[in-house]
């Protein structure tokens, strides 16, 4: 399956040639495999064309139907189009131009529900269909993204050599395997991002910590996450943050962060996460508070006007520097474990729940590279889920529960210096009462029955005895 | 409007005689108004029966006609069935024996999609519809509950005199109120229950606090809400609180409370709040942690295995208690507040977003009888939007922004002290954070647009420059 078969047809169709296409047939052409790619603008079209010079493995057109006699049979056609009405439009003027066997591969940020919709629908026209979440950016879609492709397992096996090429490598093993059925791939991927909302979230409130706490600058912001890049935080995200901190600003010549607004777009990834935790109920509280604190970065005029009305402690740091800063450190790997934990503990329930079948040991796999939240923890993770495919909760791991605990003081101390300074710290607070709740045999929810039998007859259970009760409290 | 009008037919039917029904129905009539009741099962009618000798003014039948036959026309009819299917059910079978004009009001926790649903195609067939919030369980239902009704004005103004009658009153005024057009009753009856989830968790975590971390046994613990009960922090849910520490176990004659599983259970009101806070990007952080933890409860066998195996700080309390009981008091008060604050913004987002044209003193009216959440707050709370009905956030009222400002130190040492203990308190850290966050004018989300820029080229805005940026990062 080299593209040279088949009187010259096209290995793989690909529709959709901006930012994420358009690098992504790049990167499949640069493996040996032929790629014919679809746009519908003129433009998009002239920009690959003056990208691909290098070689001559892609074709293009702007007629889906001539796409579809580009590509050799059964077909193989990659959708990289914004999810949603997009999507079905794309397959709706697809689908005349298909015959029974051929395979869809829809990669964008595509809501797992959505998928499920358009498998069922496409299954019985007699196509395959798959969803499949890719992760890396534009850089990660040239060069290598983490892809995290679900559905008909036959529909992988026939694109699983080019996948393979295309995908990011660690360790000589390529970050893509087939996930499961249906819309497991779609749902890891949305996790994947639940997670990077977190993971982001505490990132930032160390920077808060270090800037207002520590008065650190922008060079010594950089210092910093570069240090601890290099050892158990590394991790993409540290690296890109360190790089941050280096960026000059053309115009003012200052930093650059400094300038951008702190009001935090989101395009809902994060959000569903939440919401498929709250209907399997699966706290995800870490990665809830995330996704709040970006709403929160949006009321930009109350929290100038709070700011002005509020005064709250001295925000500055009193005690020793280097203490602090390994404190910090600490800190965020305990956290950041425990975010794992809460995203993983969603994909354990909802692989039950949906029947994906999933192997988490798989998806720590195949996030270890090419995807936003690649790091070296990722390999413990894997490792963690290799010794116990059935882990409740990554926590129960040996290694990595030992990692939390033994770092627990400084994220104790952390949590109680941004409380005494004022600054935020939602998610390693959130990540601290986790990790404090999951440790809790006995929580404070039997006052919560109590009341709740009290007020509304609501019923409980009892810790030495099975059954229903419900009393008539206060006669 | 008495009754005794139009050849003795019922002012007003009712289906379901469950608890709330039958209790709801001896309700009006006790204050005059005569019901007709309706339930398919005999035993419901039966047990009605047996409860309503002393008044003549409740009639029964488990024929769905003849309950229309008794009731005077322009008819209203009250539903009081469990959300969801049986709703739609109901209406079914009740339509073909009504006429135009005739009045359906839905006074279970619907979801308020589901009443906006069924306004529309009850509209179609010429009928009215209202959903209709009603709180105070079983002894509010009989005694005086809260009444949050929305849907047309028209059919407000029927039923008008006998909801006034039967709503908990609070200085002579009922605790009642048309809300808005549509679905505004039942969302605003969601909030409500909503941000009940929220000082549920708030008092759990006193609780637990108190238990664990100062060893206070089940009478001390009484004796402590009972007196904060007396001022401030005075409210239903201190109240029953305060009361259950008192209850003692049958069985065994030790304190009920110990031997009440902690396992919460939910029935799904505050998961949509929190969903519809994600929806319209309205951060109620603590309500959402609320709902979170009753999920973690339900992870019993987990946390019995965690609590094993992670080894915390010792979760005595070495210093004063007297003190620790003041901060812990003023820190649940300004955390209550922080959660109203939370709920209350939801609701005017809310209003803007459906056009439910709500006036937030209004809730806050009604909410100070009759209802879960009532406390003496409620009264604060509705003096700080009748000053300024279009206050942003309810810390920006002089007086409940200064309770928290001044109570802040407190929150701060009782999060500090449960971070130090080892004791879970998402409630209390997500309240601080929360008053940290808005006292924030500047957030670390320029970090967070900066990261997503570089890795996906998501573009940020700048302090400085009005415009889109995008930045060729680490290059």
């Amino acid at each position: 399956m080299t593209g040279h078969d088949k009187k010259k047809l096209c290995d793989i169709g690909l529709i959709g040639l901006g930012v994420m296409g358009s690098n992504f047939a790049l990167n499949i052409a640069d493996h040996g495999f032929s790629v014919a790619g679809y746009n519908r603008k003129e433009e998009k079209i002239r920009q690959l064309s003056e990208m691909k010079r290098e070689h001559h493995k892609i074709e293009t057109t702007r007629d889906i139907g001539s796409l579809c006699q580009m590509v050799r049979t059964p077909r193989a056609i990659v959708l990289l189009v914004p999810a949603g009405p997009p999507v079905d439009a794309v397959i709706e003027s697809l689908v005349p131009h298909l015959q029974a066997g051929d395979l869809i591969i829809d990669s964008g940020n595509s809501h797992f529900t959505d998928t499920d919709r358009r498998t069922q629908s496409l299954a019985e026209k007699g196509l395959l269909f798959m969803g499949m979440g890719i992760s890396g950016g534009e850089s990660g879609a040239r060069h290598g993204p983490s892809l995290m492709p679900g559905g008909p397992e036959q529909g992988y096996e026939r694109v699983r050599p080019i996948l393979e090429a295309a995908a990011a490598h660690v360790e000589a093993a390529p970050c893509v395997a087939y996930l499961g059925s249906g819309s497991a791939g779609h749902y890891v991927k949305m996790v994947h991002n639940g997670i990077e909302y977190g993971l982001m979230q505490l990132i930032s409130e160390t920077y808060d910590l270090m800037k207002r706490g520590l008065g650190l600058a922008p060079d010594e912001l950089h210092a910093v996450y570069a240090r601890w890049n290099q050892d158990e935080l590394n991790s993409y995200l540290l690296e890109i943050t360190a790089d941050i901190f280096l960026q000059k600003d053309d115009k003012t010549g200052g930093s650059l962060v400094d300038l951008i607004l702190d009001e935090a777009k989101q395009k809902g990834t994060g959000e569903w996460t939440v919401r498929e935790a709250l209907g399997l109920q699966v706290p995800t509280v870490t990665i809830d508070a995330a996704v709040m604190m970006r709403d929160m970065s949006t009321y930009k005029k109350q929290r100038e006007k709070a700011g002005r009305m509020f005064k709250g402690p001295n925000p500055r740091f009193e005690g020793g520097k280097d203490e602090i800063l390994q404190q910090i450190k600490n800190a965020l790997y305990a956290a950041m474990i425990v975010t794992y934990a809460q995203g993983l503990a969603l994909l354990a329930k909802a692989s039950d729940t949906y029947h994906y079948n999933l192997n988490v040991e798989t998806v720590a796999r195949i996030w270890r590279g090419g995807c936003i939240i690649r790091a070296a923890l990722l390999e413990a993770i894997r490792s963690a889920y290799k010794s116990n495919p059935d882990l409740d909760n990554l926590l129960f791991d040996g290694h990595l529960g030992q990692a939390v605990a033994t770092r627990q003081a400084d994220l104790r101390g952390v949590v109680r210096t941004g409380a005494a300074l004022g600054l935020p710290m939602p998610g390693l607070m959130t990540a601290l009462a986790y990790f404090d709740a999951l440790r809790s045999s006995r929580l404070p929810d039997n006052l919560i029955m109590a009341q709740r039998d009290y007020f509304g007859a609501h019923t409980y259970e009892r810790v030495d005895e099975a059954g229903i009760f419900h009393t008539q409290w206060g006669k």
